[in-house]
């Protein structure tokens, strides 16, 4: 990927960063980039996610998912995936954004009007099913997985037949495979789940659909080999750099704005990847999901205007399918006559960045060649490089999230009727209705 | 709705709202409550949004849309939206909430790769198509009106048959609608975009795809009947003098995470209202969509413990469908034995809340009875009723949105080739682009 950092300087935006910060700034990325290249040497928890485009196992992807093609008689049109967080939203990212035979639907909720219709407009016979869960007790993902057996079982289709397994070395899910002669694949050791993309958690279900899992992992490597120790040479490490920097001045809200459909759940792994990793202890930023140029229409007015606390990214592939225009027979719309859908896009993503800086926000300009396998493979990867990177810079643990198990236990404490803080919290809660 | 304040007073959480602080803003409320009742019976712009319940002329809607279902041959089975901004998210979110025999699907795009994957995924020959914009020139509107239009010529089935306007009383569109004998509604007059979900912008697609706009409407009059001069017995003006003064006390940004997936359209037209309405001369909240409970698993580590700027709302629904999870065989499954999957969403959505609560982050919880059309109608007016009050207490117009208009002016520039100072702005952009 390229990175424009010209719209966060001080020069050109408040909150932004001026040169003379920038060089002082690169100082601590060279050290933070060497600290980053020991962990990856040692496999150290965490910064073995960026070891992944190497040390991920395609044959082993290739196979798994070979045996679910022959023992089902059609080919498969729904990829089912029961995960949640990390556990989907990296296969939901690389799905939308590869070209695949069938669709990847991710059971990444537990909300019954929603599973009840994905499953009725499902042809089960012509669906496999994706179970990915670390431990294997994931309480929302062995939900859904359930009632996705049952409702094999209610179709008459053999569920042991188009169930394959991601889990970590124990647990239910890993009985179950065991059990039932299921398939199974790792969930790699030392890779928090948000940085999984990149291994069978994100890969088979795309694997599954048909999709190109090597270029995207050709993509991953790309990235791999971009890192350096200066941010002025290092595009993930200067998205990183700048990130914090802005932070650092104000910029508590990060705005990703792909100018692409087939990024949006891009926008959404990012989300996730920026909050659990930097949003501690206080600092980091909070994301927030937009897509260009629809949010010109919605969210532009507050990034312009509104509260001097987000910065805005722009992702724009250089490369689009071509879809023209018909002419309009009407005068008042000559401007639309031989135009392309894909440049009016182009212009508007100009119209917008040229639109925060001339009202001196922070905006940073992301450009790749394509939204295709090795296109989202790159950008995954050097998100994830750049994540790590503000990890060191904020000086907080990119690769825990302590602050969602509270919220966790107490939903499996009120599940199995145990008395714990958590619940009485809960119980005790006081409320104020206004009625 | 129903609204519980007592997570976003000082005793629970920072920022929060001292009790004697809320007593003063009550008279303040009262204040602003007297405004708006003067703006709706003069019928001001802007304030007229609040009578639209009983402005909305429902025959009209009935009668366009009863023309176009008795003029195509097979029952519609897609009602395509071409809409941006107001003009898509009204209609989006009364769709994916209430029962209706057709999918509405959006064009609030240009993307020329999503464009031509929905028109590819529609029978031409069992669609229609919804033009919805007040001027008739809105640039993405039109461009995909056209290439719906080109697709319907290329699939051999006559567009003036299936093609409904909704518009002002002069531009192209109009003009179209004239040249053609289209049905065409108007919009109504002293009504920004983003407030017309319960007029024909947001109703037209609706009844065209079988919707009960009826009981849409009657949602919005009884969330019209709930408003009163004071905040403690006015849910909806609860909500907006919170939110108000949260955002004076640092929370910054408003994450709307309703639990309730049919929810996640309004959360993003909650997001074009707060973020149009009220972002502007640096005030305001930034709006920051989610969903529960996915996002437990994505956002809710930088709610909980991230920059102290943001104040979190759930919204629930008392009434879910049912839907059983098949008891599973691990013992250490046990506790999802003969579990209900929308008990299992309602028990993360009181952990979250109380999660938040523990960490003295703030928190409103909104209640309805049910995701239907009654339910979503009452929604929509109230957080518009909220929002208005929201923009007198914040001291801004929370009707216009003109810091938006420079993009639109420069995109319409760069598409007809002319230099204007946006223009120039953007030919003489400098870069600095890391590779």
């Amino acid at each position: 990927m390229h990175v424009d950092i010209a719209g966060a300087l001080a020069e050109r935006a408040a909150p932004g960063v001026d040169r003379s910060s920038l060089e002082r700034l690169d100082d601590r990325v060279a050290d933070a980039h060497e600290r980053i290249e020991a962990g990856r040497a040692d496999g150290e928890f965490g910064y073995a996610a960026l070891n992944l485009p190497e040390t991920t196992d395609i044959d082993a992807i290739r196979s798994a998912t070979d045996r679910i093609k022959e023992a089902t008689k059609h080919p498969i049109k729904t990829v089912l995936v029961a995960g949640i967080g990390g556990s989907a939203l990296g296969a939901a990212t690389l799905a939308r954004a590869v070209e695949t035979d069938a669709d990847v639907e991710t059971l990444d909720n537990v909300d019954p009007a929603a599973t009840r219709e994905l499953l009725d407009a499902a042809e089960l016979n012509r669906a496999a099913l994706v179970c990915v869960s670390r431990s294997g007790t994931t309480v929302e993902t062995l939900a859904n997985a359930q009632i996705v057996r049952g409702a094999f079982d209610d179709a008459g289709v053999d569920w042991t037949d188009r169930t394959l397994v991601v889990t970590g070395e124990s647990g239910p899910l890993h009985r179950l495979a065991d059990a039932e002669g299921l398939p199974a694949l790792g969930v790699p050791e030392g890779v928090p789940g948000r940085f999984g993309a990149l291994s069978p958690v994100g890969l088979a279900p795309v694997a599954l659909a048909g999709g190109d899992v090597e270029a995207i992992l050709a993509g991953g490597e790309s990235g791999a080999a971009s890192l350096s120790g200066s941010l002025f040479e290092c595009p993930a490490y200067a998205y990183g750099a700048l990130s914090y920097a802005l932070a650092q001045r104000g910029a508590t809200v990060s705005a990703m704005m792909p100018y692409a459909e087939a990024l949006e759940p891009f926008g959404e792994w990012f989300a996730q990847l920026w909050a659990e990793s930097l949003g501690k202890d206080g600092v980091g930023q909070v994301p927030q999901r937009a897509l260009g140029a629809t949010d010109q229409h919605s969210q532009l007015q507050c990034y312009r205007d509104g509260p001097e606390s987000t910065m805005v990214t722009t992702v724009r592939p250089k490369h689009r399918p071509t879809l023209s225009v018909p002419s309009p027979d009407d005068d008042d719309l000559d401007h639309l006559r031989g135009s392309e859908l894909g440049e009016l896009l182009d212009l508007e993503c100009a119209a917008t960045t040229a639109s925060l800086t001339a009202a001196e926000r922070p905006v940073l300009r992301v450009e790749i060649d394509a939204v295709d396998a090795r296109g989202i493979g790159e950008l995954c990867y050097e998100f994830e490089a750049a994540c790590v990177l503000a990890g060191e810079l904020f000086g907080v643990n990119a690769f825990d999230q302590p602050a969602v198990e509270w919220g966790k236990d107490a939903t499996r404490a009120q599940l199995r009727g145990e008395q714990t803080d958590e619940t009485r919290t809960i119980d005790e809660r006081d409320a104020r209705w206004i009625d």
